[in-house]
């Protein structure tokens, strides 16, 4: 059998147990140009989120009794006529939250398992990594000597966008959620000092720890942190929007920065952004941070956790913190 | 005698009968390479508001008991040894609100009062025509055929802006407050519509008139305007910071943007802007806007009020939106 969740209800403010069902249906057929997937590693995400609302957004909504969007990567076990890949393949895409997939394979990419871990294919080597990518190189645009500041540090994206920047030069400051987080990215990451939002005044913290000010400032969080940080930017700085995850769960509007017009003050820009663009490129920024990774100068952590049932309470850790690297569900069963 | 409005006591909130001085001095004797300079107009300009402040700004924050700042234009009347200019030039500069100025002529500029009329060399030719032009052409980075909102359309920089675009081959919609200002940006100024703030509904209307989404918004008005522009905006729309008069007597915090995401969604940007920045090629500007000028396609437009004894009066109405084009005071009594 096929276990999958499907989603069934938009949610207001946090997903609970009537967003998603967990259904058991027959595996798919499949035909002629066709390929069986079989899933081993779940993508969580925070722009999750985004994709129950109704709203218009940069991909469209989610329909009522959808398998849950997600990323994903599996081995195919079953291939007929001239199909895209053959039994054997590893492949990564859009598979969402259930165990198979059948597929003429558009969107999906043929990975190599025996260079790096599976899961990383849907982490650094991912869609979070291009995200950091193409984030901090080409909207940051980022130059040696910049003083860089990244939310959601210990995360799947932060973490990425961090190493690059240490990796072309930059001071770079991360901002995580308690201690642990934060010397991970000091110690484990090589960020050159990372803050505490949970038990550091972040306005003060921003001053002590950036004095001459920031440069670059990478955003997945919003809220009050970003109004933090627009009290002490440098001339001419980028913010760029990657996402709002404080903001996520809000029932009503959510905070706007009201400390905006620093934009004005400093000549600064704060650039929106979606991973998507670059899509014709993910294969060159796959090339170059895989040779960061084998050199040792860029590192991935996924916490994975096991058991397709168990996703609703894994999708909460995206908001609540709780977990160590990228998030990732294990939906093989063993 | 050389009356002078006198900056007594930082405002919390509205300005008020507390905030200035009205006081009489003698007119200052010069020195060796100075000039004396009778003012003839003073500039009102919002930005007023915010050099009253104490925080950190593009600007330093004015003292207490300074002559008020305010960009000026007026004749020089007295010059010694080997001054900067001689009697009978017309010059401009940051005279503040006062009758009399002595100068060495630093940061002043000698203009053509025979091809304009003075008042114009402080409004469409001076720092608002200014702001208009770099932060439209530079900033905006408009192109033929771009969607263009401007707010505070009939204002003085909002004005320049929606003429610059109009000759630049865009679509522009102004908003402005009031049936009479929106008759003006369409039927003097050329603009192709016009959305009144005060009667219709801006999220509606901004959908209405920009169907096809909005390229570049030029702000200077911030609050729930700036919000209803973001939630129509094309993808890779530039929004120019100028200023945000909506929020600057604000008692408490301003009103950041609430859809700032939309800039995610639509790869757009929020840039800021300060005219200084460009001040080495404020002539070419000038060059360029007197022409345009001349040829009829930029009409310049000031409200005039009389006497420096209303100047509290006169400021006022930057923020009440009760005048008609640039706010002028002019200084010099008959």
């Amino acid at each position: 059998m096929n276990k999958q969740i499907l989603f069934k209800k938009r949610p207001n403010g946090v997903a609970d147990s009537d967003t998603w069902e967990l259904v058991s249906n027959e595996i798919p057929t499949i035909n002629d140009g066709e390929v069986l997937i079989q899933q081993h590693y779940i993508s969580l995400d925070p722009a999750m989120r985004g994709w129950m609302n109704e709203t218009k957004s940069y991909i469209a909504p989610m329909g009522i009794n959808d398998v849950m969007r997600a990323g994903s990567i599996g081995m195919v076990i079953d291939a007929k006529g001239d199909a895209p890949f053959k039994v054997g393949d590893c492949v990564t895409g859009w598979g969402g939250v259930q165990q198979y997939v059948a597929t003429n394979g558009e969107n999906w990419y043929k990975v190599d398992p025996s260079l790096v871990a599976m899961t990383t294919y849907i982490s650094t080597l991912g869609m979070p990594g291009m995200t950091a990518y193409f984030g901090i190189l080409q909207e940051g645009k980022i130059k040696e000597g910049d003083v860089v500041v990244v939310s959601g540090a210990a995360g799947a994206v932060g973490s990425v966008v961090g190493q690059i920047a240490k990796i072309k030069g930059c001071t770079v400051v991360g901002i995580a959620g308690g201690k642990e987080k934060c010397d991970y990215v000091v110690n484990e990451l090589g960020f050159d000092d990372a803050i505490d939002y949970k038990s550091e005044n972040i306005y003060r913290a921003l001053k002590t720890k950036c004095p001459k000010g920031i440069d670059v400032y990478f955003d997945n969080v919003g809220g009050e942190i970003l109004d933090a940080v627009l009290t002490n930017l440098r001339m001419r700085a980028r913010i760029v929007i990657c996402g709002a995850i404080s903001q996520y769960n809000n029932e009503g509007k959510i905070k706007g920065p009201s400390n905006y017009l620093a934009l004005l003050v400093t000549r600064s820009s704060m650039q929106g952004m979606v991973v998507m663009d670059y899509a014709k490129n993910y294969a060159n920024a796959a090339k170059e941070m895989g040779m960061w990774m084998m050199q040792g100068k860029l590192k991935s952590r996924e916490d994975i956790y096991d058991g397709i049932e168990n996703f609703e309470s894994t999708y909460h850790r995206l908001f609540t913190g709780e977990k160590n690297g990228k998030l990732v569900l294990k939906v093989i069963e063993d």
